[in-house]
Formats: C-alpha cells, sequence, structure tokens
C-alpha cells in the first residue's frame, strides 16, 4: 500500500502569532522563529524533522506574508514558501498547499512549526504506519498518549482497529475540564490532538469541496489568481479573504466519517506557554532553567530568559521570568496562560 | 543657654556605598546620590532639612573622593567638601569637620545623607531641645521611638532626666534579637539610635583624645596636611590612611559618661532596604508602588523601580523588582536583606 504514495510532502503551518510566548514572541517575530527549544529555531527544528522520511518531497511552508524574510532567511533550499494575504485559520492554509503539490496523489504531513517532538524514530515510525491508510484515502491524525488530565488539548475518542497500530476516530472531544479529562483517561482509548494530520492532497481536497465548498472555491481562486515570486507564492489577496475562516479540525476532521488516528509516544510538547517550556528545559540541582544571564541566589524552580539584561533571583521561587528588548515578564509558574493578557496590553500600547 | 552657641554647622555623612539597595545603588553611584524617595536625590533632601534652622552655617559634607563630581553637581552654593583619601567609618570622619569649622565652640549637627525624616519640624524641635546641653559640653543624640520590635537598629536605654525633654543615655544597645527587641519595646524607655548627633566640635575632639588619641592625631595631621582646592579639602593620604578605623557609636559615643538623648517621634526611616523603601513609598489601592515603567496585571504588594525597561507584574505578589543599566534584580519582599549578597557578586563578576 505505501508503494501507491508517490511522495510524501510535509507541509509545515508557521503562521502562528504566539502571544502566550510574549514578550520572546512579538507579533513581528512568532515563537516558530524563535530558538525556544534548541539552539535552532522552532520552524528550522521542524524542517530537520522531515530529513530521513523516505519519498520526502521539499517541505511547502505556510506563513504570513509579513515573516517573508523571516522564511527566507530561515528556509534553505528551495521549498515553497506561501504567504498567506490575511489569517484564514488551518483549513484553507491546508488547501493552498494541497493545491501547490503537483501530484495530487501526493500524501500530505500536515504540522505546525511550533512544536518539540523529542522521539524523532516514533514520529517517524507513526507517519509509516499511517501512509498506507493515507493511500486507501483516509484523513489520518496523530494521537498523543496522554501523559496527565490535560485541559488545555482537544481529545480523540478512539474506535475500532484500522490495521496495524491504527484505529478510526469515534470522535474529537473539545478542550475538556478537569472531572472530564480525569474520567477519560481512566476509561483509556483517549488520545490529544495535537494537530498533525497525514492524507492525500486529493483526499483533502475531496473532503473540503463535500463539507465547505465555498471555502475550497475562495482557496482555489486565491490559489489560481495568485502571483508567483521565486520560491513565494502570493494567493490573491481579494480571493483569500472571501475565504471562510475555520480550523481544519471544525471544518473538515470532525465531518469526515473516513478519519483514521494512529496513537504515539513521541515525546510530543506544543510549548503552548512558559510553562511548558520550563517543564522540557534542562534544570540545575534546584530546578532552575536559567542560562547564562542569571545570576541565582537561594532561587528554586525558576525559568530565566534573558537576551541581554542580567537577571538575579534573590530568594525566588517558582518564577518565570523573560527579559527581552527592553521589556521584562514575570509571572509565577501554573499562571503562565496569563501572558496573553500581557500581550494583548503591550500591542495596546 | 543656646545663646552660647556661635553657630549650627550641619555635618553630612556621605560616604556610605549602599549596597542594599543595588542594583541602582552601586559603589560608583550609591543611594544618596539617587532619588530613591521623592524628586531629588537623598543628598539633597537632607541638605534641604537644613535650611530653616537657626544660626545654620552652610553644611560641612564628608564624602569618599571618587563621588567629587557628583557633589559638585549636587551641593550648591559654598559648602565645603571633605573628600576622604580612604574609608575610614564615621569617628575620624566627623573629627575632619569638628576641625574644619573656624570656631571650635560651634555646634555640630551630624546626620547621615541617606535617611528619611518626614516631619520636619518635628526634627527641628528636636535640635533645638537639644542645644543647652550641647552648649555645656553634653554629647547628644536623637533617639528615634520605637515603631516595633526591629531587629535591624541598634538601641539607645534612657536614664536620668536632663532638663525639658531631654535623657541622660544610660547605654548603647547592639542589634538585638527579636525576643530582646520585645522586651525593650515593652519595657519602655528604650529608643532607636539614628545616628543622627550634635555636640560641639570642640567637645567632641576633646572626647576622641581622651578616648582615642591614635585616632585624634591620625585625622588632625591628615587635616593640617590636606590639600585645599576651591571649597574641596583633600585630607592627607597617608596621615588618614594610619588613622584607625571606627564608628562614632563604638569610638567616642559608648565611651562616654556625658552622653545625651533626645527622643523624638519624626517620620524617620533609614532606607536601609527596598523592603522599606516599599513600605515608605506612595502605593495604589492594591499596595503596588510600581512607576510609570510597569504593567500590573493581578499583581498585589510589588516595588517596581526601572529607569527604562518596562516591567510586566502578571499575577505576582510581594515582590520587589528593580530594573537599571542591564541589571534586573527580583527579590521577594521581606527578604531584602540579601540583595547585598547579589551586590557583591556583582562586583566579582
Amino acid at each position: 500500500m505505501p508503494n501507491d504514495v508517490v511522495t510524501l510532502t510535509p507541509v509545515i503551518l508557521s503562521g502562528g502569532s504566539g502571544t502566550r510566548l510574549w514578550p520572546l514572541s512579538r507579533p513581528e517575530m512568532p515563537k516558530q522563529f524563535l530558538p525556544l527549544t534548541g539552539e535552532d529555531t522552532m520552524l528550522r527544528l521542524t524542517l530537520a524533522r522531515t530529513v530521513g522520511m523516505s519519498n520526502a518531497a521539499p517541505p511547502i511552508i505556510i506563513a504570513n506574508w509579513a515573516h517573508a524574510d523571516l522564511l527566507e532567511k530561515q528556509v534553505p533550499g528551495d521549498s515553497p514558501l506561501i504567504l498567506e494575504p490575511s489569517a484564514r485559520n488551518t483549513a484553507p492554509a491546508i488547501a493552498l498547499a494541497a493545491l501547490a503539490v503537483e501530484d495530487p496523489s501526493a500524501a500530505l504531513l500536515v504540522m505546525p512549526s511550533d512544536h518539540v517532538i523529542a522521539d524523532l524514530a516514533a514520529f517517524h515510525r507513526a507517519i509509516q504506519t499511517a501512509l498506507p491508510l493515507v493511500a486507501e484515502g483516509w484523513l489520518v491524525t496523530l494521537g498523543i498518549a496522554p501523559s496527565g488530565p490535560e485541559t488545555g488539548f482537544g481529545y480523540i475518542a478512539l474506535g475500532r482497529e484500522l490495521g496495524d497500530g491504527a484505529q478510526q476516530v469515534d470522535r474529537f472531544v473539545e478542550k475538556p475540564d478537569r472531572a472530564k479529562a480525569e474520567a477519560m483517561l481512566a476509561a483509556g482509548n483517549h488520545v490529544w490532538n495535537a494537530g498533525i494530520f497525514l492524507f492525500r492532497a486529493d483526499a483533502y481536497l475531496a473532503a473540503l469541496g463535500q463539507f465547505q465548498p465555498d471555502m475550497l472555491a475562495s482557496a482555489t481562486a486565491a490559489y489560481r489568481q495568485g502571483r508567483r515570486d521565486g520560491r513565494f507564492l502570493y494567493p490573491d489577496p481579494e480571493s483569500f479573504a472571501a475565504c471562510p475562516s475555520d480550523s481544519i479540525d471544525y471544518a473538515v476532521m470532525e465531518q469526515s466519517d473516513r478519519v483514521g488516528c494512529v496513537p504515539v509516544d513521541m515525546g510530543w510538547s506544543d510549548v503552548g506557554s512558559w510553562d511548558v517550556l520550563h517543564s522540557i528545559a534542562d534544570k540545575d540541582e534546584d530546578g532552575n532553567a536559567a542560562g547564562v544571564h542569571a545570576t541565582l541566589i537561594a532561587a528554586r524552580n525558576c525559568l530565566v530568559r534573558s537576551d541581554g539584561p542580567r537577571i538575579s533571583l534573590i530568594g525566588v521561587e517558582d518564577l518565570i521570568v523573560v527579559a527581552t528588548e527592553g521589556e521584562v515578564m514575570i509571572v509565577p509558574r501554573g499562571q503562565s496562560q496569563m501572558v496573553k493578557k500581557a500581550a494583548e496590553a503591550a500591542a495596546a500600547r
């Protein structure tokens, strides 16, 4: 079955604005373009994850037009770069990519540009597991084995087996409250929806035509009337502005009855907050992840990120401190979901 | 009796290095030269406190030679400026001032340059109360009515009455532990030693000659062999280096049996830590003293001082944050005595 798939084309969604990691992440420099989790930027680490996949074509990157220069710098080679003239969420963005691949039977591997995957081998194995279903026209999502009753993710209830290592999706569950999350964890057979998808380009476009015909029409018009400039594609702004805005989850995955899931445990993290970044960072024996710009005196379980100012933490516990370009943000651990409010206040200044 | 006193010469001790208010206060810019408590610097607010005193001569300021430029800028008029070639604590510094006044019977009002006195009228009244004793040759100290069992100050046990509003000092008590402080508070008749002294210049020099003859000899030599440049006096470095180093409290006040005290309640604070600065600052309804460079989101009881970077506090309580010239210092309220360690770490970098 995998032999039916001519190519595997990674599609990297890089249009996020990343307000939850303010002030390092800003509208003009969202988190995927920053080296938040390692020595390279999150986008480049995402690109690196596609190296070594069999039959893989150069990745297609979809991003906000305002970040053209960042893409030019960070994406090597001849990867196509699609620059959205406006934000229309993931379903239309993926449609542009599906239209851009030459072979309509090509498999797309759709993934966000700002996740961490620690176990690369497990990731690649999950993709190989998915490909036979993809070849048959299934829409496939990777499901993350839950490590706790998280309330920040959507869940997937798994149904019947679809061959080795894959199951049909019974239903998608929106971000639950704590009790519901614990119930799903106790019940088993539920995984996190990580927003990583595999399907044939033609299967996605067919599903979009079935469930969101207006979206397909607008995206197709935007693509066809688009302007090319080297490896950049600029979809037509007017047509794309007319496109309904929705996520692939709502617009397509939750509508279709041919949706499969490959559960996988691959050290995944969405790096969705400073708290997550502290949890995945290398820490000293006192639980601090502080870096070279910090002086720690009786400090415990703190995260410090500074691109210049020296941060002296004295007798402080469970604090997140981020300093960059004239901004110093301080929030207790466990409360970093409030950072978004500070980002909004900063944008309004 | 006050008529026997020809002049009242304020002597302002400005040689402190102020490490407890790092990073705003630094060796090259100690706290007395900074506008920490109001719109003007602490030294200039101290100078302003001498305006309106009867028979007052221009203040004499004693400081570290390295701060000559700061003194030149901040001290107006023809006030004599004595620049110590090395730090020898307060007893030798005051000896230089006592030698510098023309009239040996002049009363000196010795005071630190980094205190806050909110009730100026009470301060001036206390001085008037002290002057008759001063004229008779007593060494007089102002005693602060304690507002709590502070362990950061020395105490004075008061003895018999010495006329209206003054008492003889029974003994000086070193910084006590909490239990001892509470016992003194409960006993009454104990005040804080604020380091503000009044005595005739000749009375001080006589006491110094009696109790610390080497100190008097070295200070006198340093003064006589000193170099004058306009209003600056540079004592001879070699003679002054030979002078024993000690505080006026140990070297003189605790030795003499002619020491009086005028207890006074004058809104005094030594501004000895960031905690003190938070306690005396104007605060908003959530207990924050934050200033124009702060963004507060669900923050309570915090102190923010920034001379540039924007500080965003999110969900934070009881935190002190100071940002200046590439340094950001963060310490919980109640622990600011540890700031000294960070200042030492910074000096060692």
